[in-house]
């Protein structure tokens, strides 16, 4: 047994595989293109079998990475912890589970492609998924694919299955961002006040960098400088990223909020039928009392693919955005049902 | 003395004037036409001499009342007491305070005519002034009036000013209701999951009244349906209010929202440049921690007002939202220096 | 109608009267010998007539005072408020209510004769009831009298009626500073911390006064300062104060801790059973969620009373310590039921 | 390189032994005699190399395990990074980490033997050390071996150096338990509300089980019940255990509440003169914010050790209680510094 199988307690077998990615290769950034590939393996699986597996593929939140995930502590479940305890229970069937890296050093690509952090959208979609499928028995085509994560996972998910079609047969967005208008606006007011103090972008994250402990609002800034390398990059160079909003008053800049719209999940439903409707599962669930909004924005994204036509699986908790990975527990099994197995 | 002046130990004289005001009569949210009216007159006024004062005219804020303006309780110096002591040490000159009552079941009329409210602006312009002029010996046109408030009190003086050209010559705006687009929208979130448990307006007011002690969060959905009926009323009917949300997806609604926005004082400025130019004073402060944004509304207004050739008052301080009372120390003598006085 | 029966809109009336107290005359502390006094008369009272009305004593709490208790603010029911309302609704029969001001420079006196302080259960028992009963019809002893009050204020009912037996015939306290274990040392960490940073209580205190805004710690200083002045004088001398922790470790010094003690409600219960036993009703309620665990102490000290045989109307409620005032609905009418008529 | 140290990007290698501690075995609370044990190698570490390291035992706080101490998240540092870190810039000599897994049923041990949880001392001195000595190249005396730790960590470093004299040459403590009287009667009125929900401590502990979410309530319910576990248990039976309070009333208990100030470290310095002579460094550090006031205890435990002649590094930083991993910055080197190397 791995040690990292016997400190989880688990009955399959978690590695760690390391891939080096030639889609984030050279990124303006400067991450690393050499990431970890935490790859969990159910209990009987065989590399020199015949049985093939389902994958599915999960993505880490805003400030997350795939060492995150596989972390663990007393009384919490992580998400390989969830899988083989479902296993194992017979509540699913035995399935591959891969964890993607996509940190940066601003805290996460939102899996884009990003002229500013690097492509991290071909990293998922060519680079982890062509491994995987060279390196395991899997079901080696979309219909033997799910895509799910929470929060900026959750968004992952959404993007994903909606940009690059024939991916994945399936998603599972848990406390998702959708529906920028809510999410993103009531934070700038504190960017701006904390940019303020700094000459540059490049001056605050060194400060925050350095420091040992960080305040939630300095949190909050990264976060939204993350979200600004993401969706509105100026140019491809390290910091070059346009804000949402006049550095100098915090006044509102449209013209850049617009850009970020664009990749807003439920504005693309209206652009990505063809997309959603080749998934045999398009699972949402958010708690009640999102912090940013987030059940609001899966209300809205629901009602609008439902406008099209299409079902939606949509359900709503009594809770706040953190710690939500019970909700495995609902997302996991109904995911592995729709996925081929061989 | 009277027992109002013994309690606050204030050296002026603080007198409970109740006015019958035609404007609110019959409103259709059924509240009293006939209000308290605090007036505090400064030691050695004297009705029968021949000295004519200047009037500050204070605007409460949101779920504030004038009774609430005239408490005390220990360590804490409220609006009257302010003058009081800053006249007593010569920082400014005397003058008269009037202490304005603008609250409404739903918390508060923003001082606006609504045809749901009533017409809480003519109150105030044609009512309330009318009264102190004929009841006082003050400064009766414009150059001996200023308008001054707290939050809501602060948007009221930024409205009356704007729309009501040629009735003061000057305004003080602390911590004021302006730009409403980083103000309002995060809070619709919670106001919707509030909504969603009752059966109409009417029932959650009912609610909210019926209760002993209630939450923050019914505090602002109270508060939004306060907006909701002074900037969107649907109809001259108690409760008959358009919300900026859809109350089932509690998506935004930008038709509603945009009416809320012809309200923003950032708005107005491009229609309200004589009115602005025809003052004296423009002032404004705000805490640079406010919980709403609204320092970075009172930067965008002193930039649109700046942008039109015009001067402004603009001061920052390190402090939140709450009790800021403290800033009346600056914004008093500043109003009063700029009246006439008779 | 009076100015203040005007804004709290209530059928009866309010006065303030005016008191010069010999007992707190000269006291070393500093505060004025003459304090307001309001006083409540239920409509019908008549001073010319020959009812007799029994009189509830209110004690505020710490950091409030006499006229913070008639203040008054939206969607709020002040004492004086909740009086005429259940007066007027026969829920209770007339009584006259009076506010007793027990304020002090650090924040409020427990009611308690201090060398430090002055001798403020003197000022109470002596010459407030002293004046009530010379100045309006009331039941003038012990049968027609009961005393009651929030925090600090239930705490000077318990001290009052247990350390001078005779004057009243009933208490309610709610929330009353009980069980001085749980109520008070897990505030001294703070204390010790922000007095590390002051040459002396009287630098603090003149700190504290310069501030326009404290913080929540500053407030619990110089409420540790005010017991301290009640409980531990050094000398008759303002700022004399003994602290029950080393002000150099802030590590708890058991000796004058123990001085605390001795004004324990729940420490007193043991000696005084003659005075429990003459009081007709013996209230206490508190929230269990009470903040300083005053619930504990709520139930520590009926236990100790039933104990001694004797009856205690005790509830409990799921609130906070704070904005308790909803519970004068059942204390007012109770105290009211057991006091004699004339 | 292991996936554990490719995960942490560490040049040393972070191994995790499995050791059977005859010590656990049967333990009335039924928890798993077999542990992980993590062991950290410098980089150059060899087998079968004649140089011997000194080892550094690392002891988790309350609700942490092995596991969690080598988990790891962005922008974090945990303790083995720390090592990793400091060695390879030669701020500390090269030595082993050990992490020591105290982790209980009911949260944590404090490294005591308890007739309820087991005889975690015994565990650590005997069988984890033995175990360490025999599989590694240390120098395998008290000279060569120091223990630290945070929060309860830190109490088990103060309590196996003075319990257990002759083992260790040194201690760290950070934000260690310590002067009981601050850190836990605050948390008893809490836990008593919480427990009186349930029949018994048993149905408690399984409802905290069974939640996927806990409130801050119940952790701190299962904390003290972990507290009494260790310092107050009433039989070698699961869940037999004497609190602190009167189950009923909240009121505190001083006779079990004595037995808990037997383990106190600030009451046993009077008794381990010896064995605190015999150390070559005594270490503590703490911020001056920690909600439990473990500045406080610090500053005592500290007081009371210089009373008896010895020394102690005594350091405070403006900080809370969570967090506080930079402090190894400080606390390794010091400790590495005194240890033998071979």
């Amino acid at each position: 047994m791995s040690d990292l199988s016997y400190l989880l307690r688990i009955s399959g077998q978690l590695r760690i595989d390391r891939i080096e990615s030639a889609a984030l290769a050279g990124n303006p950034l400067g991450d690393p293109a050499d990431r970890p590939l935490p790859v969990y393996l159910p209990l009987g699986y065989d590399p020199e079998g015949s049985t093939r597996y389902p994958v599915l593929y999960c993505l880490h939140g805003y400030t997350g990475d795939a060492a995150a995930l596989v972390s663990t502590r007393p009384w919490e479940t992580n998400v390989v912890q969830w899988m083989d305890r479902l296993i194992a229970a017979g509540t699913m069937p035995p399935a591959i589970l891969v964890i993607v890296d996509g940190f940066t050093r601003l805290g996460g690509s939102q899996y884009i492609d990003s002229i500013h952090n690097g492509d991290y959208a071909t990293y998922v979609i060519r680079d982890v998924i062509g491994h995987v499928d060279a390196a395991y028995r899997t079901v080696a085509h979309a219909g033997g694919r799910a895509v799910f994560g929470k929060s900026s996972g959750g968004f992952g998910a959404l993007h994903l299955t909606m940009a690059h079609p024939g991916t994945f047969a399936a998603f599972a967005s848990h406390s998702g961002d959708t529906y920028f208008r809510y999410a993103h606006p009531s934070s700038f007011p504190d960017v701006q006040r904390t940019l303020e103090g700094f000459d540059s972008i490049s001056a605050f994250v060194s400060a925050f960098e350095a420091k040992p402990k960080r305040s939630q609002t300095w949190y909050a800034t990264m976060e939204m400088l993350g979200y600004g390398a993401a969706y509105s990059p100026a140019a491809a160079r390290a910091f070059a990223i346009d804000l949402p909003f006049d550095t100098k008053t915090g006044e509102m800049r449209p013209d850049v909020f617009q850009r970020w719209l664009a990749f807003d999940p439920v504005e693309r439903v209206a652009t990505s039928r063809d997309a959603l409707a080749a998934l045999r599962l398009r699972y949402l669930d958010c708690g009640r009392r999102d912090e940013y909004g987030l059940d609001i924005g899966a209300r809205v994204f629901t009602q609008r693919v439902r406008d099209l036509g299409l079902d939606v699986r949509h359900e709503e908790f009594d809770d706040d955005h953190r710690n939500v990975g019970y909700r495995y527990e609902v997302s996991l099994p109904a995911l592995a049902a729709v996925l081929d197995r061989g």
